[in-house]
């Protein structure tokens, strides 16, 4: 498996603080939730969810994951071209790491609860 | 165990978006590995992290975390006061996910270790 480059590591060569480079931002990890624990694919339906993503930031993570190689994605029409977009191997490691935080959220946050799709 | 308030949740009730709502930037994470992992616990400490958090960043994550409740201070010095920063019960909570992401990272990006400390 190809790994990222390691000019991934934009701060320091700390694990902790590249993965901070990589997704640690308020936007990213809900677009992997999306994929991975929700289904979703496309543009619109990562639009859809209820956080409101900004179009811009939307196309913004989604080109900065692909370049990073946490998503690909794979065209289902062609004119005009429109696009699904699934985890890749290294994407799909960071489904545990969402799943971790939706607990966390769950058993500090009052009002919040665990999806099944989460729970599981 | 007192929750953070329902408040807490900025843009749904979704369990992850909270989670990143809380600790979704490129710093309070690092704090949170400083205190937990590597047993910094003084303002000059996490200063002198090699990712170089700049002092306005630090005072504003510091202040946020103890509001939230993830962080307590303690004083150790009167004249001028001068604290020391602990994690809470809930801080103690995202050490794993610290971890985890440390991990994808090692396994994920060219170049990076697991620290021993990370890793245990």
């Amino acid at each position: 498996m190809k790994k990222l480059p390691s000019s991934t590591a934009k701060r320091s060569s700390c694990s902790v603080a590249t993965a901070l480079d990589v997704f640690g931002d308020k936007w990213t990890l809900l677009i992997v939730r999306d994929i991975g624990l929700f289904g979703r694919h496309r543009n619109k339906e990562f639009q859809a969810s209820k956080e409101g993503i900004p179009s811009n930031i939307l196309a913004n993570r989604l080109k900065s994951l692909q370049e990073k190689g946490l998503i690909r994605r794979v065209p289902y029409q062609n004119n005009p071209p429109r696009y699904e977009y699934f985890l890749t191997e290294a994407g799909e490691d960071l489904v545990p790491i969402v799943r971790a935080m939706a607990q966390w959220s769950a058993e500090h946050v009052a009002g919040i609860r665990l999806p099944k799709k989460v729970a599981r």
